[in-house]
């Protein structure tokens, strides 16, 4: 499906949810699209089952009655869930994007392995389809975001660093903890799913070429290239966090030497905003990532000098990442996710101009940095768009929902 | 139109021009393209008049005669030329890619400045829309490759800083100097048009998701993301060569440190392998950069240690840089042109150790940096490639031939 009649269909069925039944006009006057678009798209939601026809309204006194269109997919569930570092998200929603479920606990992924781990997320995962079926929908489709390298054909995590993992059959195990085979689950990058959220919903919406970054203990990166996530030959593109920035930097948990992570991510802005907090100089855990961002954010406020400074100087690193991508791909948005968006007013500003003093298209190519609104949210938001997208795709797995 | 299509014309073109007429099914049997594959081309490039029928052939003494087909377009001439830092090459080929004019001269173009380089180009131009036509080709369509940033809609290169150049509208100056309104010019990037040769008729031809890396005084980047050009939001994507890459770096001719310029420039090496010959720490120029490979080429086939000890330096650099891009596009081959081909042997051994080294996918995402077959030609050519690409991506523009 091309990409703009992915973003149009969302838009639809978000007026929809707001609203039904609207006639086509309505829907057209309402969300600034071509009346004949609207048009298609009805044709395509009906035939799929995603809208049904609402009677006839009458428009006013005066006027030939107009058929209606209302959402039919309340009753279809969509879940995302993340497992990072420190915690597991949960977004549940309606086909329309509304959210019926929304949660997120604190877990110690690293500390608790993989085993434990998923038996954590089948847990998590069965509490949200029984929450999602009392909201009344049924879920008819799983996506789960994770911060690594994924093979998103066979649902494998291949390598994620910062959890430790190498090799997990994901998708199979939590086919297992939940047994119910008609659910489909999908595993997929998190910064990936993030990026498709942002471009899907988010405050760059619609932007053909844009980058999403995780910012939180590890750092990731999706790309949009003309509407379309670039995934790459394996679909390991936009693996930011260990991009070799500085060869005279320190050790990262890799092994590797100057990684981008080391000097962005939030245990290098703890090290250097509280030094009394730091933890350990790999960088691998930080405990409570959101409060130590919340508490940063604090002193900020109250012009704590030393933080002051170490923001600056972390946001001139972010700045120099963000030139690196945008000399390569040449994005017109760089949405910054996580701590950096809880941060980005002293953040940003020195991101942006660093990314324009590094940038060799820095007048004419303009990139801005602009603060993600989904919070931490936004890994398993794309995960519920996705399974979404999955099902507009496929109109087949529609058969299998009530 | 689709990629790979465009690859499979090129093919068949390829084969015609080797053998005319040939019928659907030995065009078939000799470029392993199914037949039916071969008939859909056939129609398309009859209805463009790039090929014509070629009566009928007798398949031995029995069985239905068989319609061949010959290749119509030998009379229609492809120019592309490049300009670079020290030189001027042109290509030019007819429709089958057959090479009918090649050439190469020294030329400063810093020194010169864009005025003298733009009339010298000119004249260039000129010469070599006559020698195609002596050789029996009108040319219909010249392309022009230039290190840096170009606004390939308008023809204009806004930023070439290896050149000195800046906001120079080029297609229309070289459209008054040649005088020739019905030859269509195309201004665009060096590495973008040395990519394009690559993935149509290269080392790697085919191969979705490739980079291609320019190894001269200036080093640019083309990126092929699922068989198309990736050019960006504004066209700037793939500049590589200013990347910045070393904060504790040197000063590169931009004003900035450490760009990855100033570590796999043709300049660096130089320096580093024959500090004798250094051109002043700005690496602007190197006098005679072909001469230059050549001679380390010799030491290092002579196991000059010195030489030895500064290649694997700069490969090492290079594979720095491959992983950056590696991580952040996930390629299946980075090709490298000019000097880094030339010195294929001694550099990419260093290149693929640092680039598995550095590379988060390194094992799982494959990537090889392999060396480029055309020498320093791969821009002029691509350029021609493109002007033919437009030939067939625009079947009007074939009534203007003869």
């Amino acid at each position: 499906m091309a990409a703009m009649r992915l973003v149009n269909l969302s838009l639809v069925l978000r007026q929809l949810r707001v609203q039904s039944p609207m006639s086509r006009v309505e829907i057209a006057d309402a969300t600034g699209l071509h009346r004949t678009t609207v048009s298609n798209l009805m044709s395509e939601l009906l035939e799929r089952r995603l809208v049904r026809e609402a009677g006839t309204e009458h428009a006013g006194a005066i006027g030939r009655p107009r058929r209606g269109v209302a959402l039919h997919g309340a009753h279809i569930g969509a879940l995302g869930l993340e497992v990072n570092v420190d915690y597991i998200a949960v977004h549940g929603t309606d086909l329309s994007g509304r959210a019926l479920v929304e949660r997120r606990f604190a877990f110690d992924a690293v500390g608790a392995g993989p085993d434990r781990t998923l038996r954590r997320l089948g847990t998590a995962t069965t509490e949200a389809i029984e929450a999602t079926r009392r909201a009344g929908a049924a879920p008819v489709g799983i996506a789960v975001a994770i911060p690594g390298l994924v093979d998103v054909g066979r649902g494998i995590v291949r390598l994620a660093p910062n959890l430790g993992w190498h090799d997990v059959p994901l998708a199979d195990h939590l086919a297992a903890a939940i047994g119910s085979p008609e659910i489909r689950i999908t595993v997929d990058n998190d910064a990936n799913l993030s990026a498709f959220a942002e471009y899907l919903s988010g405050v760059a919406a619609g932007t053909p070429d844009l980058i999403y970054l995780t910012g939180e203990v590890g750092v990731g990166g999706g790309v949009v290239v003309g509407g379309m996530l670039h995934r790459g030959a394996d679909g390991f593109a936009g693996e930011v966090g260990h991009l070799p920035v500085d060869p005279a930097g320190g050790l990262c948990g890799c092994g590797r030497r100057g990684c981008w992570e080391t000097k962005v991510g939030l245990a290098e802005l703890v090290r250097l905003a509280m030094p009394s907090q730091a933890y350990g100089l790999d960088g691998a855990a930080v405990p409570d990532p959101e409060e130590r961002s919340a508490q940063i954010a604090r002193g900020l406020g109250e012009g704590d000098p030393r933080m002051l400074r170490a923001t600056a100087e972390v946001g001139r690193w972010l700045g120099l990442g963000g030139a690196i991508m945008a000399n390569l791909f040449n994005p017109r948005v760089i949405v910054v996710g996580g701590y950096f968006s809880a941060l980005a007013e002293w953040l940003l500003p020195h991101a942006q101009a660093e990314l324009e003093r590094l940038s060799v298209a820095s007048t004419d190519g303009r990139c801005r940095f602009v603060a993600s609104t989904f919070g931490f949210g936004a890994a398993s938001r794309g995960a519920a768009m996705v399974v979404i997208k999955n099902l507009i795709d496929d109109p087949h797995k529609i058969t299998t929902t009530p």
